[in-house]
């Protein structure tokens, strides 16, 4: 409990930690904090700014979609106008969203929240940058941070980890209608978490104790003094020069318009013409690095390549040379092979 | 998918893996097959259908709970004279209640509503009883059974399985009011665990794949071909009866109040006057076996000895054995040092 607070960097927020996906994380806001009828400000940049939506929608809530265009990232004039306009109980940042890369200045962002319209909760979906994005949850007064065991924390899959400043507790407590959850539900979890808090036991649903054993070994490594977390996203960001200085070199965009919002934890790049995800992916396999193909409509036009946590910190293990030198083999292979077959077709 | 199907005997239910623990079975039964104001009919043989009904009523259903006394199951006339008085969109059975111990008659509770009212749909909490007691989907025309990884299955625990009939599929797809949640939602699982089944990938939320490589190395075990399914359920009967017949040489009872509706899986046992759950456990602890206090009201006064899968199936282990020499040697110990604080006692 204590690691998760210094992850986030908060002093009194209450960390959720339960068996689930990210996915889980958009429930407990959803269905916890919005009370069915009241808006909520959605800020999209990719596919996971839409599922947010769509969750909040189940749950009774009025998603309001801002939309970036694709591969680009929202003004925060635009967000201040939609702000003046109504009323919204909450307003959701995908601080990177996985299917562009791109990321958002959640702390700009935040604050120009807490200036316009004071009220408004501010949830981050961390589920992509909690670990490899610089992210302060009391100095940016943030309300809710959400993200998963697997991404930048290094853990297996299957832990949901969501932590609840005290103004979102005390909103969740003066909510009006009873919550539409039971899994999800922070009632029945709040108590559990507490008793966890003060080292006691409590049962609400099985704890995954195996994740949360390889979440406390992970956490232990990140939050030790050296390096220490600010060092960490130094260091990610570093990495991160060089992956798309690597596009450039080999003549690829990226999905992001402008390296200024574009993800240090992973990097997603538009493949060269004639060549699909398909033809890259599984090359990259063979040589061992697994990457993934883009996700939504324009998913077979570009790849992406994950560069967060141990392989990012831990130079001496090379893990970032080795896809430099992959990702070149692979992409002269597939054209290569593209070639032969042009060639041999009559 | 294949593998789930064999475990609990059915040939076209549809499979839900879903991240989460056992509880989220419940939810996903609330909220995909009961409408808002249908009636739902609850056996309540413990904490666990307590915890059932308290779930129902969060989604908007109106549970009906059957109590049985305590330690005791639920007779087959008071469930069929319920059965008659309303009409009941599910009724919910516990199938072994671990808070007691009780087993319910699954089979003959299952007939007696197929007969008295046909569509009512029987939904099996089978999370303390699947791998461990003889449950056959087809054969018993249950439309739903949920279970989780970590107990008859062996798995680490994290993971939610649930299995639904083709008719709840069809009742699902039938519902006139929206389904409220979203992380439980059938609509957005139902075409990824098909794609699961024609063996291509498909995205929801992230899959625990750990935990998921870890079931199908424990489903390969047991669904092999020597012990059969039934040659398990068989061992685990001769086990559990050696360990019923342990607490009764120890001068012991259990909490079910006849061994006839008693867990195989699992026994709970009552401790002689004047000794507490806190001290067995830990005394069980030190010799290496783990125990479990009650739960509920009178947690205290009982513990709970789980005898499923691996320990009882691989008789080598020798681990009924350990547990016999251990709880007679740990109640001793334990009375021993309530007499040596007694006599100094002045």
């Amino acid at each position: 409990m204590q690691m998760t607070r210094k992850v986030v960097e908060t002093r009194d927020g209450l960390p959720f930690l339960i068996s689930g996906s990210g996915t889980l994380g958009w429930d407990q806001v959803a269905a916890n904090l919005v009370e069915p009828g009241e808006n909520v400000l959605v800020l999209q940049t990719g596919y996971f700014g839409a599922g947010f939506a769509d969750c909040i929608k189940v749950y009774g809530g009025k998603p309001k979609v801002l939309k970036a265009p694709y591969g680009s990232h929202i003004g925060l004039e635009e967000i201040e106008v939609a702000l003046r306009t109504k009323k919204y109980k909450a307003i959701t940042i995908t601080h990177v969203d996985t299917s562009t890369g791109v990321l958002s200045d959640v702390k700009a962002i935040a604050a120009t929240v807490r200036r316009t319209s004071p009220d408004t909760l501010v949830v981050v979906d961390g589920v992509c940058s909690v670990g490899s994005e610089e992210l302060k949850m009391d100095a940016w007064r943030l309300d809710v941070v959400t993200t998963a065991s697997q991404k930048g924390l290094g853990v297996p899959p299957g832990l949901c980890i969501l932590v609840a400043s005290p103004r979102a507790i005390e909103v969740f407590e003066a909510r009006k209608t009873p919550v539409t959850t039971y899994f999800a539900s922070w009632g029945k979890w709040m108590p559990v978490m507490r008793a966890y808090d003060n080292k006691t036991a409590a049962y609400f649903a099985t704890p995954p104790v195996n994740l949360i054993r390889a979440y406390h070994a992970s956490l232990s490594e990140i939050t030790k003094l050296s390096p220490s977390l600010d060092e960490r996203y130094r260091i990610h960001k570093q990495v991160s020069r060089r992956v798309k200085a690597l596009a450039d070199q080999l003549g690829l965009s990226l999905v992001p318009k402008d390296t200024a919002y574009a993800a240090n934890g992973m990097t997603a790049i538009y493949l060269p013409d004639g060549l699909v995800a398909s033809d890259v992916v599984p090359r990259m396999a063979s040589k061992g690095i697994t990457i993934a193909a883009g996700l939504g409509d324009a998913k077979d036009k570009y790849i992406r390549i994950g560069h967060m946590g141990t392989s990012v910190v831990d130079a001496e293990r090379g893990d970032i040379d080795r896809i430099a030198k992959s990702l070149q083999a692979s992409l002269n292979e597939a054209k290569n092979a593209k070639k032969a077959v042009v060639e041999e077709t009559p």
